[in-house]
């Protein structure tokens, strides 16, 4: 019932793994920000919306205005968020397949992700997703993202001491802590462009 | 005597496009060239690899070191090749899902792009793929690829006079030069790279 | 007296143009940007900031804590504005180097940018800019400016007829009109996140 | 006498340090570099070239076709080199002032970079230049320049235990191990695109 602009009580956050892998520490990192979300982040609900059913982009699948059945699933819950969470992998210096076809699939007319507040988190090796996120920001002009500038957050997952275990579940407190921060910062991002 | 490359005495090149529509402009793009250099560009081949066959990138289905079977397929055409043509639209201010994909998959150890020279043609709105060209460029370092730098290739493909027909084929004959042009680049990057 | 987050009743734009040529084009902008505000858009105000007097950069040139003269007045006066609209060329691929200067200057701590709205414009040969306006904007990530992502405006100012007359005055009606609707975009969203 | 594709029997280097601080440890990696190469990288030379005297660039100092003194004494270093080791800082993800400035002028028609080989090596903060490397690919590509893709040479050069001294001297063994790689890579390119 609500349009984009309508503010809800609970500021809505659609969380996005840029990975389908079963133990992706990037969908590690979304259980996480729940379960951070649930108990301090108060008037902040995440839920993590899956990818991987969505079709490889193609328009020739639109059909009479109609997109696939898993699309429309998907840039429904988009649309019904109040902010999006990124859990943004790197592969070669750029976003993974999976994560951009999410968000060209959504980005069809009407483009669903318009207006909304959004921020990045990766876990990655090297420089620990930087590169990709750059790649997400510049496509965030196009459809319209308001990012989030501070704080930043990447860390080496293949660092030692790991901090995840190997099901890719965070582990490690002071990393949860920085999490908490990146959520705290996209709720104030969010109620500030809503104008609450 | 020859190093990395192993020249064949023809060049083989391994044309890919980021668009899996049916009447994709890009396509003609490579169609175009396959043309063109049968013409007149002697001593080059050009073969386009399906990318649609391949599934979404997902670590979990490799298994004992073994690829899905259409990925095996793709990797050993690469693999062959001694330089890449990619086609690609721009989706986003970025590279298509299907485009990265292929990529992705192709750069799992042994990374089969390692050290070939590459070529970008690209057909899209707005600033004709422009953006998108500098995220492929961008991935080219961590993958090695060697990009020619010019000249650079990207047409407005939804401006009219339309330069494609409705199934996507290249008609405009300048366009066609400025492709040839292209071509020649790439044959004369590889050479020198390969030391011939 | 006023802090960065009070906000005055006229909206305060300071304007950076990239060039220091005379007849610069991307001056043009601004001067008409600043005959625009006063026709027709209320409320705002444009100051354009000559970048031309601030030194290279070099922090040897910061002793005890106090920055060259030039650099002081212009930090002043960044710090006293509530929103920013940059006028950027593009020289090869990039933004120019006064641009970076006047950019890296006001960085310095503390960050006189922080937290402000912006908007970017751009006259330049090829693609118009837009290059030069993702490195901006990736720029703009570190130094916390929050860019209006819509409209985009980049001219090609090379392009027949041509848009500016001989001394770079913008004399194209419709252009203005373009110019208009970035202004009237940076006014909203700088009162978005200012929360009037 | 030489033009730019005649190969010299020593490949000359030119180096270009993007800070004009005293003490900048990326001047310190230059220098390093040219040590390495006297005692261990035989048939290449390295040579420093100063860009603290070059103008702020403006066209306007362009006067009959001369370009002022400074900038024709740093073109002529530039046309006169075979290849470019960029020592590159990152200030605000991007690169410097300066470095921008002798790219710019030197790009000046007619171009003094065009088809050279390439590196760039980087010390600076957080994720040790990564991004302004990216940025200064980017304009490779308009200037013309063949970068090497690997190594990737960026430190963190506020890291501790520090790998320099406090005049900016590299002084960590492992570090000048990492830097004789990227010299012997660019020796090589340089060979390969100079078909020797």
């Amino acid at each position: 019932m609500e349009s984009t602009g309508v503010a809800s009580p609970v500021i809505k956050v659609a969380a996005i793994c840029g990975s389908i892998r079963k133990a992706s520490s990037n969908r590690g990192l979304i259980r996480s920000a729940i379960e951070i979300c649930e108990e301090s982040v108060k008037g902040m609900q995440i839920e993590l919306l899956d990818v991987s059913p969505l079709p490889m982009i193609n328009t020739d699948l639109e059909v009479n205005g109609r997109f696939p059945p898993a699309v429309e699933v998907f840039r429904q819950k988009v649309l019904a968020a109040d902010s999006i969470l990124f859990a943004s992998p790197e592969y070669n210096y750029s976003v993974t397949p999976p994560l951009k076809n999410a968000i060209d699939w959504a980005s069809r007319p009407p483009n669903v992700w318009a207006d909304k507040a959004a921020a990045i988190v990766s876990s990655a090796g090297g420089s620990g997703g930087r590169r990709a996120q750059h790649h997400l920001r510049q496509i965030g002009v196009f459809v319209d993202l308001h990012f989030i500038n501070k704080p930043e957050f990447s860390i080496n997952g293949h660092e030692l001491p790991t901090k995840f275990d190997s099901e890719g579940n965070l582990v490690d407190p002071e990393t949860k802590e920085r999490l908490k921060k990146v959520l705290q910062a996209l709720q104030a991002f969010t109620l500030r462009l809503q104008g609450r």
